[in-house]
C-alpha cells in the first residue's frame, strides 16, 4: 500500500529537517528499512525519517524541532546492536550518527581521546597506530563508540581493561531539551556531583543523544601472546580460569568457545582445532612477564584437563585466531544457510559460571537447533546464539523458552539477565526481575529528563 | 542559653524514633556537637538529634518517619570527609552507621564481600586476611565503606585499583521514599538499565542512604615492593611518573610529596629523608615481575634526576613508610601546634600536572601560612593542606584566594574541582564553573528522587 510507505513526519517538521541538514534528511523507504531492520530477530520497525547528522549542533536543534512537535528520536550508530536497542517501535526520526567519525583530539601523554560518536572502534585504533597506544574495548562487530557507550558494550578484553563503564571518561550529550551538556572534565577521576557519565553510558539513548565521546587509552605492551588450549571438561576450563585470576595473572582477554562453535569457526576459517570446549587467551605485558604469565598459566591448565598450549606471538597468526573468534557469530549462522540469530547473554559470579554454563549446556542439548556458547569467561559472562530456521515459528517459541530459562537460571545465581547487550527490547521483563524496585528510580530518572517520553521510547522500560 | 541546646525535633517525631531505637536516639549537645563537626575548617552546626541505626530497616524506618514530618536526614559514617559533606546546615536527624559494622559475605571465589555501610576499611583488610584477597581502595583516614562510596572516595594505589567508582558492584539504599533497593546484582558487570550504582555513588547522601555495600577484592600480590625516591625537580618527578606509565609499569602506588611535606613527614615520624620534592612507590606482582618494574622505574628515574632508590620489601618497613605518608595531614597540622587544617583537592590532565603543581608551589612560597603539597600523581591529582592559625581570621581570607586560584587553574586545564574529597559545601560554586549546565541535570535527578529535599539538604549544589 501507498499509505504503509508513506512516513508520517508532520509537514512543518519536515521542512525544518530539510532546511537543516538538506539531502541528508531521507525520507525513502529503502533507507528507513534499513534503520529499522535488527541484526538479529527482532522485527523491523520503520521510522518516519533518517536523518545524517554531521554536528553537535544539528542534533541539538533536530532534537528540539521533534520534541516541539512531539515526534520520537532515535539514535542510530552501525546498527550492530542486538537486543532490538535502535528498533523506532513508535516511528519518529532516526538520527544516523555515522557521519560524525571524526577523531577530534588525542592526547598521548594523557592516554586519552575525544571522538564523534559516529566513529568506529577499527577506525580509532587505525587512528592510534602511531601513538603507542590503543583503545581496548572490543565487542566483536565494529559498532560505533556512541552506540558502545550507549550500551555498555565490553567484549574480549574486559576482564583487563574494563567496559564501557570504565573506559568513558566523558561524554557529550544533546539533552532532550535540546541543550548541549558535557557530563565531566578530562581529568582521570572526580568527585565533582552525581556521575553524569555513568548514566549516560548504558542508557541506551532513552535520556538524550552522545555526540561525542571522551576515552581512556592504554599503553600498546611491549609484547602479545595469544594461546589456546582445549578441555576435556568444561569445569576444567572454568576452573583454569579462576585459578589463573586469583594468582594474579592479568589475563588479558580469556574466551570460552563451546564444541558447537568450534565446530562453526572450524567451518567457517578452515581451521583444525578439536572440537572441544576451548580457551583462547591473550597475554599483555613485557617480554619476560609474558613469558612468566604462560608459564604460570599454562600449568594451571594442565592440571586441569587442559591440552598443551597452542601459542603464537606473531601478528598475523593472532590476527587469525581472534578473527575466528570475532566472525563467532557469522560461523553460528553459517552453521544453517539461511537462519536467524538469537544471540542472548547473561553474566553471573565467577563461582557459580562452571555450573551455570553447565545446566545451559543440558538444556541445549536437547534443542531443535544449534545453539553454540561463547563466554567472556574471565567476567562471568557468556553468550548463546539461538541459530533459528525463520520458516519455522515453533523454533522462535522454543529460543524464547531456552532463553527464558537461562535469564532464569543467572538471576538465581545472584547474576544479571544481560552482561553487555543491554536491555533494548528482548530483556524488559528480566530487568524488573533482576532489580524490583529499583527500576521505578529509572523510571523516575526518565520521567525527569525526558517528561515527554520522546528520547528512544518504549526502550529499558515501560513508563 | 537553654533555648540554644534544645533540639527541634518534633515531638512526635522523637517519639517515633524513641519507639524504633530506644536509647540509641540521642539528643544531648555533646553528641550532636561531635556529628556536626568538620575534621576541616567548616563551622559546627548542630543536628537536632543523632540516631544509632542497627539494621537497614531501622534507617527505613527513620527516614520514613523524618519525612513524614519534614525533618531532613543526614547519613554519617566515620566523619573524616573534608569538604563538610556532613555538616547539617539545616539541622535535622544525623543517622550515625557506625554501629552498623558487619562484614556480610565474602565470596572469595569471585573476588567480592558485602559488607554494612558503618565497616571502616582497615576493618575489612583485617577480615580479609586469610583469604589471600584484599579491598585496595585507600583514603588515607580509616573512613567507612558507605562514607567511601558516598563521596567516591580514592586515594593512593586508584592508580592501578581505580576510586570507589570501579570498586562498587553494587549498593544496598534506602531511597527518600522509605523503599529500600539494590542497585545491581553480583555479576563482575551488567548491561541492564541505568547505572544507579554510579548514580549513588558520590552522591554524598543527597539521593538517599547507602546501608550496604559491595565491592571488588583482588589478590594479594605474590611480592610488593616499596620505594623511595626524591627528585632535584618537580617536573623531573612528575615526567618519571608518566614514563612509567608510559612504558606499560602497573604502578600500585605513586605519591608525590613536596619539600614543606617531606619536612613535617620527617618531624612527626622521626624519619631522615631528604627534604626535597619526593616520590613513595609501591609495586605489586610476582617477585620476578615486581624485581623487573623496579628496575624499569629506577632508570626511568634516575634519568630524570631523581636519586638512587631507597627500597625495602619487608612489611614492617613499608608499614612505617606508608604510615608516614597518611599521617601526612596531621603532620602538616603538627608543623604549626593549634592549628586548624584545609585541606583541598583538584585532579587535572596529567599533561599538565607539573605545570599546575609549579604554579600552585610558586603561589604558596608567598603565602603566610605552610601550605605543604602531596599528590596521588599517577592520577593528576594532588592536595594542598592550608595549615591555619584560627586566631588570625584573616588567614582564612587567604587560604580561599588561593583555593580559588588553585581550582581556576586546574579548570582552565580541563581539571576537576575535586579529584576525590567531593563537593559539600566548600566546591559548590566550583562545580558550576566546572560543569554548567549539567548541574541542571543533576538538579533534575535530585528532585525526581528527593522531591522535599530532605536527604542531606543544602549539599553539592543549591536547589
Amino acid at each position: 500500500m501507498e499509505a504503509a510507505s508513506r512516513p508520517a513526519l508532520p509537514v512543518a517538521l519536515e521542512a525544518q529537517l530539510q532546511a537543516l541538514c538538506g539531502d541528508r534528511l531521507h525520507l525513502g523507504e529503502a533507507m528507513r528499512r534499513q534503520h529499522g531492520a535488527s541484526e538479529a530477530h527482532f522485527a523491523t520497525r520503520l521510522p518516519d525519517a533518517v536523518l545524517f547528522a554531521r554536528t553537535t549542533e544539528e542534533v541539538a536543534a533536530a532534537v528540539r524541532a521533534c520534541v516541539a512537535a512531539g515526534v520520537p528520536v532515535i539514535a542510530y550508530g552501525a546498527g550492530t546492536s542486538i537486543e532490538g536497542n535502535t528498533t523506532p517501535v513508535r516511528g519518529g526520526l532516526c538520527i544516523d550518527l555515522s557521519q560524525m567519525d571524526a577523531v577530534l583530539e588525542v592526547h598521548a601523554e594523557d592516554f586519552d581521546c575525544t571522538v564523534q560518536a559516529g566513529v568506529r572502534r577499527e577506525e580509532l585504533n587505525r587512528h592510534l597506530r602511531d601513538t603507542g597506544l590503543f583503545f581496548p574495548i572490543d565487542p566483536g562487530a565494529n559498532a560505533t563508540l556512541g552506540g558502545m557507550a550507549s550500551t555498555r558494550a565490553s567484549g574480549t578484553n574486559a576482564v583487563r581493561y574494563g567496559t564501557m563503564r570504565e573506559a568513558v571518561l566523558s561524554l557529550r550529550v544533546v539533552t532532550p531539551d535540546g541543550r548541549v551538556i558535557r557530563t565531566s572534565r578530562r581529568a582521570r577521576k572526580s568527585a565533582a556531583g552525581y556521575d553524569l557519565t555513568r548514566l549516560f553510558v548504558g542508557s541506551e539513548g532513552t535520556l538524550g543523544i552522545i555526540t561525542e565521546v571522551t576515552l581512556r587509552l592504554h599503553p600498546l605492551p611491549d609484547a602479545i601472546l595469544a594461546a589456546v588450549c582445549s578441555f576435556a571438561t568444561l569445569g576444567g576450563a572454568v576452573d583454569t580460569v579462576v585459578q589463573s585470576i586469583q594468582s594474579g595473572i592479568p589475563l588479558a582477554r580469556v574466551e570460552l568457545l563451546d564444541d558447537v562453535q568450534m565446530r562453526a569457526v572450524n567451518r567457517r576459517a578452515k581451521l583444525d582445532y578439536p572440537e572441544l570446549t576451548t580457551l583462547f587467551f591473550e597475554f599483555h605485558g613485557s617480554a619476560s612477564y609474558v613469558e612468566e604469565q604462560v608459564r604460570v598459566v599454562s600449568e594451571i591448565a594442565a592440571g586441569n584437563g587442559g591440552s598443551a598450549f597452542q601459542w603464537s606471538n606473531l601478528p598475523e597468526e593472532r590476527s587469525r585466531l581472534w578473527k575466528a573468534r570475532h566472525e563467532a557469530y557469522y560461523a553460528a549462522l553459517a552453521l544453517r544457510p539461511g537462519s536467524v540469530g538469537w544471540p542472548t547473554d547473561v553474566c553471573v559470579p565467577m563461582s557459580r559460571l562452571a555450573e551455570c554454563i553447565g545446566a545451559t549446556k543440558l538444556d541445549l542439548e536437547q534443542a531443535s537447533m544449534p545453539a553454540p556458547i561463547v563466554g567472556h569467561v574471565g567476567d562471568g559472562n557468556f553468550h548463546v546464539i539461538f541459530v533459528i530456521d525463520p520458516a519455522r515459528p515453533e523454533e522462535l517459541a522454543e529460543a524464547e523458552a531456552l532463553n527464558r530459562r537461562l535469564v532464569e537460571r543467572a538471576l538465581a545465581m545472584d547474576g544479571t539477565c544481560t552482561g553487555e547487550h543491554g536491555i533494548g527490547l528482548g530483556k524488559q521483563d528480566w530487568l524488573e526481575r533482576e532489580l524490583g524496585e529499583a527500576v521505578d528510580l529509572m523510571r523516575l530518572v526518565k520521567r525527569a529528563i525526558d517528561p515527554l517520553n520522546l528520547m528512544n521510547p518504549g526502550k529499558i522500560f515501560s513508563l
